[in-house]
């Protein structure tokens, strides 16, 4: 098999919104204002963000990421779990029944989530052509090596394959900071190393 | 060898401090106060804060450990160095020769550390029995598998042997977080395993 090299992309919190939750947030009639694009084609960070209030405390400056979708979800690294006060569990995006909620506030009005928290499974966004070069389709699990000083094996990356999709390693930011990483490091995928997933249990 | 069983202790950000520099923060003659023994004998966590002053921000309530060092330091998770804007390196604690400052506040007074910021490489104390009923001497580097959704491989942990060392794998947040770990667990530490450490380069 080829190499199969991925760019890193760390993803900080964000919140994803429903259209009636933009509205409800930031006025009727409101639309989201792209701010830049991000690596996976049609997906944009937005100038709109909004404060999470938790039952612990709260995060002002959460960036929305558009476009709009079918249900409003917030996106937390485990670090801001305990600020806020809230337990999500790790989760693939949209999947989101029996996960926590939160309460948003935007510049026009407030928002309860009654569920929608997760903390992001890491994963490798990947187009069809890719995965079938590389033997891989959706849902198949892949460790990562990471070089370095914080370096290590990433277990359980989660493949996504969609015609739309990057080539892209999404990861929170206690991930990225745990193992010393940059936006745009290139990392090898390797196929299952039975022998320390034995020691692991 | 037997199995080498650690168990986890995650270090939040904290600071240790010079006497002169209690003084400084927190007045003339002050000695701290014990709040908490810690796992290490003779380590205490005190009931004094300082807020951390950063060229971009600020973090406040940051827990002083005890007793008094003879330099004092700050450790930092990565995720809190992007939020005061310092750039520490990955460093073995009192290893301190070029690592930035920062700005103390106390109740008292302000201290401004030329140097002593670092993020603290992750480690393993150990009693100079425990090392040697093990194979280990201070200074060698082991790998540590974590078991679950969020488990992988920690390489590049510091063994650090001295008398008075209680058996302690010593992670920041991040890592902690990143690897869904809960202060107390116990990991099994392993040898080298170079068929990986190949695929790593």
């Amino acid at each position: 098999m080829a190499k199969l090299m991925v760019p890193v992309g760390i993803s900080s919190r964000h919140v994803h919104l429903t259209t009636a939750h933009i509205e409800q947030l930031f006025g009727p009639g409101h639309r989201l204002t792209k701010l830049k694009d991000l690596s996976q084609p049609g997906q944009f960070a937005c100038e709109e963000t909004v404060t999470l209030i938790g039952p612990k405390g709260s995060l002002s400056g959460v960036r929305i990421l558009g476009p709009a979708r079918k249900e409003s979800q917030v996106e937390l690294a485990a670090t801001d779990t305990f600020k806020l006060g809230v337990k999500p569990p790790v989760r693939d995006s949209g999947n989101l029944a029996g996960t926590p909620g939160i309460e948003l506030v935007g510049t026009s009005g407030r928002v309860r989530l009654v569920q929608g928290v997760i903390i992001a499974a890491r994963h490798i966004h990947m187009s069809p052509m890719e995965a079938a070069a590389y033997g891989l389709k959706d849902g198949d699990r892949v460790e990562v090596p990471v070089p370095g000083e914080r370096g290590g094996i990433l277990d359980n990356v989660r493949i996504r394959v969609g015609p739309h999709y990057a080539l892209d390693f999404h990861l929170d930011t206690d991930e990225g900071n745990a193992f010393g990483l940059k936006n745009g490091v290139r990392l090898e995928v390797t196929a299952a190393r039975k022998e320390w997933r034995r020691a692991v249990g």
